[in-house]
């Protein structure tokens, strides 16, 4: 009952205008934000809290941030055309949330078989990633940035062991962006539910698995009390970020000084909340066993295989979609290929020697 | 030559003060940054004068930022008494190179067998890590912040291959911090030289191996003319990452919005430093292969057993150093187990499924 307290509040609490910030400077920047996470979700809701406090503190009451959480300006799913639209300047999402609208959104979150945050971030800044995000964001005027990450997610939660690509077959399950296409290749009926309408599908039986984040975000949604079986790394979100999407054109009026702050002030928590999930990401993963009698597995490689096989369909139908979804994938594999080898080559040949000698993992 | 020419004036250029940037603010807040990176080295140089100019860009101004590298003002290795001194006000060094005057500087930087970057982020600020750093650094007077990333690095230049933990017996290398006082117990002849000066004494034979970095800051090095075996990922120095070390007093004396850009600063160039190299080590490992003929070797099962042993006794001694270097020890290897052990189980386990299902690595 207490979480679905917290829910409520968070996620359909009505007209609350709470500033995540004092306005210091009178005459300030006006900087709204609204974002697809209920106010206090751990993780996610209060990433975009801390996120909307900092960049009021480094300029020192210069941007003058409202910061409204899902439902409490407009609807979760709303935001896209909420700061489109230039009603508010700026949105916190996952930017894969898109994907009805163009399939390259997927990308700027998290695609199957993807990089690894880490990966994804050294794409981004130093690859060519920022610039393919900006040509996308352009055709709907929206400017993004990198502002947030829960590194790899969990595989979700089932109510029955996965031992077989067939497993999936018939299973419905909430999973969205491409991950989402790669189960109902395999024969899964997918949907795309936003965080605060969730558990409550699961414990109905509507859907019969869900994946959400990690130990960390998942322990406080209480999926274990439908779906006992809990996978570890899965194959559809293993890195990537959230998006802090800006009004385009009101981004393209800010000085430079405005520009340097957003941006440090993005980067910044794009490393933190990753850091965060991974530092409490055991806490919670014992309690979650210890507490809820939560039964942890892995996928086996039969599996792993069938996700393999699933998404290469994916990605060749994101390709037909149209010229510039087939330039984002293709850039995406190949600067894939090159980081992933060499951090295969240098942090992963350490890691697993590491875990080999520790005894780790 | 043009190398030596470009080390010479990075190392050696005596007295050179240019501004990192304009003095925009009257009055500003001085702020006089000494380092121990040679100034344009890639990678390092680099970073620390991204991060002197972002100080002054995201302060609009409000701090006068003065930056020095190795040799302007004080030599590299002298500006930990620099700044504990008060003379100039921050340093951008790697801690780990002030072990002689305590072992615990070492976890603050990178150890054996310790975290990667993100693992060491996450235990900095979220379990407990920064508190420690802030433990020892009151001790001398200095207050630091994570500013600076590698990734892993790569396990050295060697001129021989390495087969057996018996073939470091009697090889002088140069290898700072923990990671030397595992190859000395392996028998290895080991030495702590700045970056400047590893190129001359590894031509002229003084030393027959050296690590450095990784792949893309090697390149410029040019260890190859000399060494021509290169190690993938090592065990020596997996992550974590370098210091913006400032003076206590006066760090405890700026205002919470200098503190938060300071803060910031640090943290946004801390993660992209990192992002850098693993965008750009793919590029420059393929030009040491095919342009300079290098040889890329990985250690085997047996070297890393017999690391593992050495770096066992060394961390022993650690403890026996004194109270706080045993608590910086056991708590570092607590949230090692902690957080690696949770890393093994997301990300790892889907980055090796992926490797193995891509075919990379």
């Amino acid at each position: 009952m207490e979480r679905r307290k917290f829910l409520k509040g968070a996620a359909i609490g009505a007209g609350a205008t709470a500033l995540a910030t004092p306005a210091l400077a009178q005459g300030g920047k006006q900087l709204t934000i609204v974002s697809t996470w209920p106010r206090d979700f751990p993780g996610l809701g209060t990433s975009a809290q801390r996120l909307a406090k900092r960049i009021g503190d480094i300029s020192d009451g210069h941007f003058n941030v409202e910061y409204f959480a899902a439902g409490e300006r407009v609807g979760a799913f709303d935001v896209f055309d909420e700061v489109a639209s230039g009603n508010s300047q700026a949105y916190i999402a996952a930017d894969y949330y898109w994907v009805g609208k163009h399939p390259g959104w997927a990308y700027f979150t998290s695609v199957p078989f993807g990089m690894t945050t880490v990966e994804w971030n050294a794409w981004i800044k130093f690859k060519g990633g920022q610039e393919l995000w900006d040509e996308l964001g352009a055709e709907f005027g929206l400017k993004s940035l990198p502002c947030g990450a829960t590194g790899t997610q969990a595989g979700g939660w089932f109510n029955k062991e996965i031992n077989d690509p067939d497993d999936f077959k018939g299973l419905k399950m909430r999973i969205p962006g491409l991950g989402g296409q790669v189960l109902s290749k395999m024969g899964a009926s997918t949907v795309s539910l936003p965080g605060g309408q969730i558990y409550e599908n699961l414990v109905s039986g509507s859907i019969e698995a869900t994946e959400w984040v990690g130990p960390y975000n998942d322990y406080f949604m209480k999926f274990y009390e439908a779906a006992k079986y809990y996978y570890t790394g899965g194959m559809h979100e293993p890195g990537g970020g959230l998006s802090f999407g800006m009004n385009k054109s009101w981004y393209e009026g800010l000085t430079d000084y405005e520009k340097a702050v957003l941006q440090a002030a993005c980067y910044e928590e794009h490393a933190t909340s990753y850091e965060e999930a991974q530092a409490l990401n055991g806490e919670y993963l014992n309690k979650l066993v210890t507490e809820q009698g939560v039964e942890v597995r892995n996928f086996n490689d039969d599996v792993w295989d069938g996700f393999g096989e699933a998404a290469e369909e994916v990605f060749e139908e994101v390709r037909d979609h149209s010229p510039l979804a087939a330039k984002i994938n293709d850039e995406f594999q190949d600067n894939l290929r090159e980081i992933g080898n060499m951090m295969a080559l240098f942090e992963i040949t350490f890691v697993n020697q590491r875990n080999r000698v520790l005894g780790l993992g």
